[in-house]
């Protein structure tokens, strides 16, 4: 299974970017990498490497960058020498590549998967999906987090479709259970959005509703998938890594301004918050993925250091490996009625 | 100032919510209260209180309760004898009844204080600002949290002129620093509702409006008010809510699990985790005020305990001396143009 790797996204790249690839091809024997990026900088970026089976590594030379600040779609369109359109046009003609890996830029990267690898069939909206850690241990899907910020109640079905395939690939759940993020468990809660696709959801067959998810029920574990639209899952997602940062700064406020005793006790504590800010991070297991693309698009933190970047490729491989996009477009392929598949 | 409170209202009425009445008028000698709810049920509760001085305490006769079961609307047209609308009556023909605290029913509350209070002039859509606790320490008030989950651009607009104003009352901030909730910070990010919030509060005299806060910048304290539909501010409180709570239960967790050495450091660490968890619990220091109706109405969390019903009530006082409803008013009179005023 092939991996391509926009080896120029993100903040640390090219050497964090690289130096996660060959981490990846080091703990998977299986597995090749192509990175994609400035080749001088990227042979540079693999002398400060490990040892690695240089036959499974390729290199593709591109010498354009898309960063945060190019519009996207224009982006896309006209910078065909960039890292990021040569290693989309190499995933799509290779036919050994199974998923992609970039940090850069989230905007390019999703406008990219969609015109570049284009839509599963009834997909209308493709929806990036991160796993984020739950209470009980075992992770929850929420999506979408930030493709789509106008939806229409239609497309909160098929993210359930979608994070449900996912969550089985990934969470190895057999039945997950779906919650639609809302404002209030009861039924008749919500916005007009939420309010109608909570009927739609209820009548969906193939999926495992359960009904509203509070904002702070999403870490709970009781849900495998919380659905959402684009905008309030962003903002779900966000607060949460608000909160847990403003909460580790006023402990670490604490034991600064404290005494001795103070200091000792966060000394003897440091293995349990190393646990704890280990587990908050859900940027350590991987990237995002960009469910209801024809291939496995996975999105990296643009902050990602080499850990996070062979969490990225290896679970890209790992979901090329399940068949995530044929489950997908099985899965969508049963909404035959005509309120639950748009055109 | 006599302060009117619910004493059936919340999930430990009457006994907390009396409790804290008392503490109440203990701590501020100009304070009345009025009790309004089941008489017995008062006198008995008062029977556990310390000593107070009586003639600032009245009591209210009401044999009805609201509860969370009932539909707001509803139980407010029909339950007369409730302690709830005999409470709005209480402020509404009371002339030194400057302020209104009740624990119950949030919904009820609402709607409560839209029908029986009434809108200031040019507010179309009260709305439910909580404080929270900032890493920089001055608080950021929330708006709306709830009240209003489909929101039209120009609400936002006075939810920032209100909030504005209840900044400057309940934080002492001169120039409150205005974001509105976004899914980025530049200025075309958003869904439909907030590109259009934004360009109309760029142009709203009178607010000082610093441009769209991220969901994980609300706790930063570079913001002292940030506006948001009622729905995406819900989801935002919460998730946040929820956040501080997985995380507080992971450590709990890594304590429990651990040695010795793990149970020793956590107690020397026990004063930082209680005043984080007191920094975090936004409950504590008061209500959420729901701002734009023409008396001041404070709604107090409904696990409400003494300490921030007494914490609710004299919020309530000193907002009423504050003027804020007359402070709105004024900030709601310079809306003339016809984009920021809606009929």
């Amino acid at each position: 299974m092939k991996i391509i790797v926009d080896a120029m996204g993100g903040d640390n790249a090219p050497l964090q970017i690289v130096l996660g690839a060959v981490d990846a091809l080091n703990q998977d024997k299986n597995l090749k990498v192509v990175l994609v990026g400035d080749q001088n900088a990227i042979e540079q970026s693999l002398c400060e490497c490990k040892e690695y089976d240089k036959n499974r590594l390729d290199i593709i030379d591109a010498k354009d960058v898309i960063t945060n600040d190019d519009t996207p779609t224009t982006a896309i369109r006209t910078k065909k020498e960039s890292s990021l359109v040569k290693a989309f046009d190499a995933l799509m003609h290779d036919d050994e590549a199974g998923g992609f890996v970039s940090a850069g830029s989230t905007g390019a990267v999703l406008v990219g998967a969609y015109l570049k690898v284009g839509r599963i069939k009834g997909v209308t909206r493709p929806a990036l999906a991160p796993v984020l850690p739950t209470l009980k241990g075992n992770g929850v899907v929420l999506c979408d987090c930030g493709a789509n910020v106008d939806c229409k109640s239609v497309n909160l079905v098929h993210f359930a479709i979608m994070a449900s395939a996912y969550a089985t690939a990934m969470l190895g759940v057999k039945n997950p259970r779906v919650g639609l993020l809302n404002n209030g468990v009861e039924e008749h809660k919500g916005n007009e959005l939420t309010q109608e696709a909570h009927k739609l959801l209820a009548k969906t067959e193939g999926i495992n509703f359960l009904g509203n998810c509070e904002a702070r029920d999403i870490l709970s574990g009781d849900f495998d998938v919380v659905v959402s639209d684009g905008f309030n899952g962003n903002i779900a997602l966000k607060s949460a890594e608000g909160t847990a940062n403003t909460m580790l700064s006023l402990i670490k406020e604490g034991v600064y301004s404290g005494g001795l005793r103070t200091k000792l006790g966060a000394l003897m504590l440091k293995p349990v918050f190393a646990k704890v800010k280990k587990k908050m991070d859900y940027n350590a297991h991987g990237g995002a993925c960009f469910l209801g693309v024809k291939k496995v698009v996975v999105k990296s933190h643009g902050a990602s250091k080499a850990k996070s970047v062979t969490a990225s490729i290896l679970q890209a491989k790992s979901l090329a490996e399940s068949k995530i996009c044929d489950k997908i477009a099985s899965g969508m392929s049963v909404l035959d009625k005509p309120e639950t598949a748009e055109n």
